[in-house]
């Protein structure tokens, strides 16, 4: 591998990106570079206090903003790019959720229609300890507060689309995009599959933190400090996007109905542990049954979002992807050392 | 009304689109414009025989060709575009239908994912006959054959998406697309939201007949001489595709699951019977409950299609979308009597 | 065939049943039997004002009460139900329907629970006109009123279900139950599956029309005066319930998402279409694909229900189930002729 | 609360229960009992070995077998009972697993029905090493073994049902049953509402674990030794099944589509929140979209199951259920230490 290079970018307003595809780069970057990144909140920074309704402060279909794309030297339909999630960071003290209507799992949606009134849009604003590492909730409804661990994750993270399209940054599909999966966090090598050349990869939505369902289809909504590196695995193809860490490969589908999103991502996963690790498909759905976890990411989006992830720890000892997310994780240590 | 002017226009190969929205219009055209249009079938013409499997003989994503996009002069986002479909003709004395490996109702697929065998890839070639207006069934296990009514329909009618989308041909969403109806038919006005300039508006997919839910994902697969006129309607915005004949008022919804296409079809409907007949919302729920009709389109598309339909008879005498299905029906005579 | 007798039972208060199994039988009868019943409303009568709300007048589980069971003398697990409707009439002049919170398709529910607020509770009644076969829709938030056909159904039809469970009679299966599909008319015969001995027949529900999905959950729901013929065909299993009139063959499937209601019925066809006509299941796919009919039964219920129908003018000349609709027709055309 | 009494039961071979409601009480039991029973395994016993296919060793409907039903004393319909689980352990040094004919995540169904091969049927035999807490994975198609964390549970826990019925074993619903989830484990406590006089408790179907969503739909299947306590609580309701252990309160639901399960298990919880901490519902929304979370339990029963869960450590101080697992577990020890 050659040496690594490091690109600082911070989009102008006007830089962002609203879609996946469609798009062109912002920057062109060769395998092995280290990106330093500045995401914005899925509401531009628009939604900083209890008034800001959503509705009113910002205009469809501009919402969840992208840094990016980069088009990413050498790769080519069919490769794999994969991101290694080096640092997410909170670039504010302060962090933003809230209704939105006829959006979330617990209301009817423009999906799932019905004749009944929408919920009230309402803010919560959580202050984000930066140092202490959580955010508080405050209900609006009465005196609770609590601390809530910080976990930074971004929610949107994908290429270009297959099948000549261009995809809304609101929608999780094959491409990755808006997944909204925690899973998605620093220490997190995410692999996705190259459908144009360049791959034009970007990635936004940071969350401070978010619970499994992201159910109101609002997480702790931030603006991030991001650094990733990007590979390319030349010949490796990824159907749906997957993540590895020190301890799991995980596999993720997006569909509806939601058994459907929970179907792909495990039937990827039987694939990839044949592919990578020799399982025969029944074998690994036997193992999957009994050791698999299968967090669900979003219950709220276009599509709806499982992760399927098995521990290393259950499988034969050989390394998936050349050994990508290793090798990956290396750079990281080496980076954060030079700083 | 200015007086119409009428364009005859076939693609060269190559001048085919296979999305809604990406690509530049292949003409301009005026408000109330007769367009002749010849239409490839699904494959591009290359299914002929029950050797020739879409496996081999198509790659994807070149299927479901479509004829245009048309920029339609002063169509805004906002407006609304009515396609009065005045005839739809084989062009061919023969079409074609086939299984295809994971695609279909009665199949597992890339979205409901297992572990079992894709079914076998099978061709059923029909004979057309345009005269007498059937299409000849003919058993490939056995010796079954039967005549079935000819009934020419598009699968695939819709403008450029909203969101800064582009959606493959094969997807049926809010924009139109591959909602595989048979309501699309001669005689029938569909009024399609508009959501960038001009429109943008194409069709093909035709066939020369299809059973409710399109099962196996493939109907009577045809190329068509199909004559359109398009007109805008100005300050009337029309959230999904609706369609309407001498008989009926109709709706769409494309989703998943199914009952969520039902949901929004239905929906919008309800907001149709309000906004044009004055019913209020309960009401139009009760009237539709029972004198509703709700032909499935498809069960086999990335999105599944619903259409809800109700008779005229049934409702005030109120003409819709300033009475625009009638004026264009009367065009369509003056048309045919011209010719 | 043996001559046929003739049961008149019209239920003493206190003697319908609420479920499918789980009731002693009121009568047991030979195959052959001809059976004028009377059946009550939905709501036991209860609702005959439109200030008659559901939640007031009903309580549940006491809704939707069934005429039976019926054993049937020889009727064994393994055989089949054949129950000819010859005829269905109002019992009364009017009929009502009504919306019940968190029950029907534009409305959260129990199942698709969302945190809104339920729709109102509204009372419709219809004036039915016996005689000029239509009933009055008039509606509540304003002064329109149309004549709809009388179209006379059973909502619900079924026998005790297998594995030794008790269904409410509220929810449709492979034991028949509440599929609400308008199939269910004078003049078809249903083919119900024996799980018990004697089979265990009831039926109730009566509705004098309602559309495809029976959106709101409620029909045009009236008392009835029925008269059935049953048989029972030995050796011949019926895995979900299938209807057969002069002209179509049907089956059914109950369950959710609607997309599995849709599988389960024409999958249960294409296995009809190869047991009693001889076509290989590719061309049974294939020729439903293209000449099929799936009319939505109910999108409300605890499971959906689509019904499949294939014309037999498209299929070769066997009769399906020995012939027992054929012979049950003659039945009940020598007894309405000696009445 | 009185003294409690001890109740060792195992049943005979003809004294399995094989639904929820419809089955004579075994025993009758005043609330506070200390019930130390055997639970059978899902398949009687009698998969033993790679070569006892289901499909040959048992029959339907008699697979999963319930211990049960026990009357308890008192119990009213609105009342709930709590079932605290003491210990679960294995009974025997071996369990099963295996893949079943249209059963399972990954393959079609007789609900989600294809014209597709079934899977090949394939038989699991784990060892189970008691002392060392662990079972002992072998793949069948190589040579692969791994240890895998004993973490026993019960699949199937329940009451009978609601509306007249009665349930399979094979169902999860409203009043518990085959629900599959791991979260009830010793130390949990699991309240459930009463339906019918006595509550009519049962439960069977041991694993010594299982993964997230039972994807095969089989878990690592055993007989248990299984102490639970159980308790009345008059006048407090349960709509769904709810479970708490010292660090967390979670709901269950069970539907299908998957979504549904989810909104059931989560909208309880926002009820529950409410009724017992005094968290306004919005409030609760918020709460649990950044803190909560949801194992999904099982993707392969007749409806599939979610629990929604959120951690005790964020909520306001409150006991829910007038402090009856922090008894019930006061009471497990007790009894622990006079063993």
């Amino acid at each position: 591998m050659k040496e690594s290079s490091i690109l600082s970018y911070r989009p102008q307003p006007g830089e962002y990106a609203w879609t996946f595809g469609g798009v062109p780069p912002v920057r062109t970057v060769p395998p092995g570079t280290v990106l330093e990144l500045f995401t914005e909140d899925a509401f531009g920074g628009r939604v900083r206090g209890v008034s800001d309704l959503v509705t009113k402060v910002c205009q469809f279909p501009f919402v969840n903003p992208q840094t990016g794309p980069f088009y990413v030297d050498g790769a080519r339909p069919g490769d794999t790019l994969a991101v290694h999630f080096v640092s997410i960071e909170p670039a504010r003290d302060w962090a933003a959720s809230t209704t939105i209507p006829l959006f979330g799992a617990l209301t009817s949606t423009h999906l799932t229609a019905t004749l009944q009134e929408p919920l009230e849009e309402v803010v919560w604003i959580y202050e984000v300890d930066r140092a202490g590492r959580t955010v508080r909730y405050r209900s609006r409804y009465g005196d609770h507060t609590t601390e809530l661990p910080l976990d930074p994750m971004h929610g949107t993270v994908g290429v270009a689309p297959a099948s000549l399209e261009v995809r809304s940054s609101l929608v999780p599909d094959a491409h990755g995009g808006n997944m909204d999966t925690p899973e998605m966090r620093a220490g997190t090598t995410c692999f996705l599959g190259v459908n144009v050349d360049g791959a034009l990869f970007s990635l936004g939505d940071g969350h401070c933190r978010q619970g499994d369902g992201e159910s109101c289809g609002v997480a702790v909504e931030a603006a991030m400090n991001t650094v990733v590196i990007i590979d390319v695995l030349k010949g490796l193809s990824t159907p749906w996007p997957r993540l590895e860490t020190d301890e799991y490969v995980m596999s993720t589908g997006s569909a509806r109905p939601l058994e459907d999103a929970f179907r792909i991502a495990q039937a990827d996963l039987v694939d990839w542990l044949g592919r990578d690790y020799g399982l025969h498909p029944l074998d690994a759905y036997q193992l999957f049954t009994q050791a698999g976890e299968a967090p669900v990411a979003n219950v709220c989006d276009p599509n709806y979002t499982f992760v399927c992830k098995l521990a290393k720890r259950y499988l034969p000892g050989q390394a998936p992807y050349r050994d990508a997310h290793a090798r990956l994780r290396g750079q990281a240590r080496d980076y954060a050392r030079a700083r």
